[in-house]
Parts: C-alpha cells; structure tokens; sequence
C-alpha cells in the first residue's frame, strides 16, 4: 500500500504499487473473511466488479479510475488500451460512478494521480455527506436502510450509512432496521456487520417486514443510497429501494438518499432513461435450489422524485 | 389411503386406516421431492406443523382434525388425550384453522369423521371460492401472488391459486408473477412449482421487486391468502403481504384475498388483537450464513381492511 489515502478509509479498493495492481478487499467473503486480493490485470478487475466482489457505486468508481491506471502500466499498445479502457468502463451499466471515474481517469494525463485524488475525494464526500445529513436524523431516531452503503461500499465511513455512523457518536440512533437485500443480501451480509463494528445497535430484517415494522410504528425515517440520479431526481438504487420508499410514503415517514454529487447523471432527465441493469437467475434460485422456470432479476429499481424527501449530497441537499 | 376424499385432492394430508397414522406430504421437500410421510404420534404431528413440513392455514387445520383422531385412536387415558389436544391446538398460533378443526374434531363424537367432513369440505370450499373469484379476473390478467395457496396448502386445488388456475383454465391469465416469499421461500419452492404444473405462465421475482414491477405497469391486480380475518377484514397473512398491499394501493391496483369463511374470527374486533408468530432467527441467517447480530422474524403481518378490494369466500365475496 503506497499511500496516505488509506488513513481511516475503509481499504475497499486501493492501488498497489509493488504491482502493478488493484488491490481490493473480497465483498463476497465478508462478514466471514476479510480476504484482500489483487487484479493484475483488467480481465480480473472487471471479473471483481461484475461478480460483485467490488461493489457498492463510489468503490466501482475509485476502481475504474484504478484499473485505467492499470491498463496504462501493463498495456503498450494505445488501440489495446482503449479498447480495455472501453470494456472496463461497462463492466456494470447502472452505476453513474464507473463510467464517470474511468472517463476522468482516461483523460488525465496521469490516469494514477487522477484515481487517487478521485480516491481521496471520495473519503472527503463521505464526511461531507455526513455532516449534511445529520440535520435529518432527530434524538432516538429509528431508521431503515436498504442494501449497503458503509466503508467498504465507497472508502471512507459510507454514504447513507455514514450518516447513520455520525449521528450515532452524537447519540442520536435509537435503533437501526436492517433489511436484508435480496437477492445478495447485502444487508445481512455488509451492512449489519457494519453497524455491529461501529457499536450501533440494529436489527436485521427481511425486505418484505419493513413495510410492517413502518405499520406497527417502530420506524421514524429511511435513508439510502443511490447509483444514479436523473436530472429531476428520479434516483435507480439497489432493487427495493422502491418498495421501501413506497411504504415509507404510506406512513408519512420522510424518505433520505445520500449520495455524492456525481451520481446526478445530467445527460437523464427522469428516471426513465435509467438503464436497469438485468442479472443472472441464479442469483434467486440458489436459495430454494428451484432452477426451472422463468426468473426476472432487476438489479435496480428506481424511486421518483415525489417520494424522495431529500437527498443529501457533499454540498447539501438537493 | 382409505377414502374417496383423496379424488382430485392435493393429498397433502390425509388418514392413513393402516396405522392409524396422519400420512402427509412433506411441503419442505418440494419441489425436488414430493415424500408422503406418516406421523404415528401427536409429537410427530405437532413437529410437522411446527416445521412446516405440513403448511398452509387450510391444510394444518386438517392436519389438527386427523390428529385429533389419532389422539383418541392411540391414548386411553382420558386426562391425557386432552393435555394432548391442547398441546396439538397450540401447535402455530396465527392461523384460525388449526385452533378451529381440533376444536371441532375433539368435540365430535366421532374425531375421525369429523375429520374427514372437514377435509371433503374443504375440497368443495376451493372449488367454490375459485369459481367466486373468477369475477375478479378479467382477461389477459397479469396476477401477482405471495406466498403459497394451493393444492398444498389446502386439500383441493387451493384458494388464491385456486382461482389463478380456474382464470387460467379458462384463457384469462396472460402472466403470473409470484414472490419469493422470504424467508421460507414457499413462493419459490411451491407456488412456481404448482403454477407449472398446471400450465400457467408464471415468473419469479424477489418480494422487493413487486413494487417495481407495478410502477412499470406489468401487474393488474393482486391475489393472495389469509391466515385469520379479524370482524372488520384486516388480514393476517404471510409477513410481505402487507408491503404488497401498499404497493397495490399506491398504484391503484385491485388487492383481493381468498379464504375460507373460517378464515374470520369473530372474536376479534380488529387485527390489532391477531396473534403474530415470530418464528427463529435461523430462518433469516442460514442464508447469509451471518449468525451474529439481531433479528426480527415475525412470520405474518396484517393488511388493514381498507387495503383490500375483497375477500372472496366459498359463499361470495365480503
């Protein structure tokens, strides 16, 4: 590890430079391994970013920027490069931040420098966003989120769960709810882990009892991330954010994003426009080990604008 | 298998006059394997109930009248019989069925014929509330379903998905899109299964999906069934019935539920006063394999009466 980057960031992705190298730490295993890895080169990285090993929007984004590093220190042919650079880049559609990372970092004179000032201000986004969002956490809050949005899902303390994490060292949480995340239970897996690692007391739940917690009166908000946010703020997240928001319009319950400015995609102008990423059908029929049949796995879903109280981003709220 | 009752029926519990023995189709199996097993005891009885091997409202209180006739076939003492039946009663608390058949069964003179009155009426109580609920279903219906409430989970061809099928039978149903139905998978692992069987075009989507799917205009109603019906229709039904009922309603949809007439209790005013079982934490975390940390696993969840378009009964709709 080559750098001051990694003074209280959560080491999800980082450049090696004894490699060259992206290091980066191993989602899949998590909460039962901490296993960091190495993609060497951009085959491995992009096999990291689909298989969800690396994931969580800002951390795909610091490892485009990386692996443009990358390519530019193990590939000497510029039409190789380019065309590694141009498969890296669509390694997962949903995501603003990829698309974005790689772009800045393919048009930096050095692809390096460009991914570690996009790294480290990644981790100042972070403590930004949860300065800002605190406003929206009152006394004993009771809070509900949705998939992951902690360290490992960017590289500082989280987006959505950074907020959470701050408002819990001024003793404002309550308690946090948990939904699981299916398909890949994120949640369960990430999300839980984090909270129990930072000391704040939540409990873990499946998507379909959130709506019923919110009816019985035990939540007081929700707050999640995004991956992409169209220009009248129509916002794609993990695959029932929609349903949540839903529910939390149903019982007058504020509904928060968190999210750096980046992810508001300019060229969208609603949610329409949002390509929904469609994963494989194993991911559901694992489980039940069901495998005939027919399965639809959106990967996303996207929450209008109206049922969006506020989403809070490095600069405020928009 | 000593009866008529068992023509067109689901055999997912019956009385077996070689033992005596209640004989039952292990519903944790499916769809991989469809077991007939035989309980010889109420211990093994209660077990199956409890495990869920024996399940859906309909089909446990069968199970519970079969038991009492083996309670009274296998124990002499009298005192005995009755700590027995309480125990059997007791066996899962949400569903009225249970409660409802052995109360019946254990005041009959004859358990066992009461018994198989209750399984028989059963088989025309399906028959019936399809045959109501096809009004409902108009064509090239595209149906949402949670849970499982089919030939399983009764003894005939089953409530919800009863009437799914007679729509289907008669060219109505363009698409079936059916929960998981987390934790238990009971959508995955029955409903897929049973609505193949039949021939109906159906797909699978994670509990969370179901909102999103309404916001892209692909369901035109929803159908599910019920555990216990309070005297004002509020609904106890598998936990995620509820959230589904929100979406339907923020995306005014028709929600229709179907159940026996036994289905409502009359001594409870609203479903404020149903009794929700919570079920272990092992059913959330087997899968994420993170056994560490809090969990909420209440099994059901209740959908107010003012979320429901009707509730079709084999005697009409309330």
């Amino acid at each position: 590890v080559s750098d001051d980057i990694h003074l209280g960031a959560s080491r999800s992705v980082y450049w090696d430079n004894d490699g060259p190298a992206v290091a980066y730490l191993d989602q899949r295993l998590l909460p039962h391994a901490e296993k960091q890895c190495r993609a060497v080169d951009v085959a491995a990285l992009i096999d990291a970013i689909r298989t969800l090993a690396i994931r969580g929007a800002p951390a795909i984004g610091i490892a485009g920027a990386y692996g443009v590093a990358l390519i530019r220190a193990t590939v000497s042919d510029i039409a190789e490069q380019k065309k590694q650079i141009a498969l890296l880049r669509q390694a997962r559609p949903t995501a603003i931040n990829l698309a974005w990372a790689v772009d800045l970092a393919s048009t930096a004179e050095d692809a390096l420098a460009e991914a570690m000032r996009i790294h480290r201000e990644q981790i100042a986004v972070d403590r930004a966003i949860a300065q800002h969002g605190l406003q929206y956490i009152p006394d004993d809050a009771r809070i509900i989120t949705h998939c992951h949005t902690g360290g490992v899902a960017t590289a500082g303390e989280g987006t959505a769960l950074g907020v959470i994490i701050a408002a819990h060292r001024l003793g404002r949480v309550k308690h946090v709810y948990v939904d699981e995340t299916r398909p890949l239970l994120q949640g369960a897996r990430l999300t839980l882990w984090e909270l129990m690692k930072n000391g704040v007391p939540a409990t873990l739940l499946i998507d379909g009892a959130a709506a019923s917690l919110m009816g019985r009166g035990l939540i007081d908000l929700a707050f999640v991330g995004a991956d992409r946010i169209a220009k009248n703020r129509d916002t794609a997240n993990k695959i029932g954010t929609y349903s949540l928001a839903v529910a939390a319009k149903y019982h007058n319950l504020p509904f928060y994003v968190a999210a750096p400015e980046v992810t508001f995609d300019p060229t969208l102008p609603s949610g329409d426009h949002i390509h929904i990423e469609e994963r494989g059908a194993d991911e559901l029929h694992t489980i039940a080990g069901q495998r005939d049949g027919n399965f639809t796995n959106p990967a996303f879903d996207v929450t209008p604008s109206e049922l969006i109280t506020a989403i809070v981003t490095e600069n405020g709220s928009r």
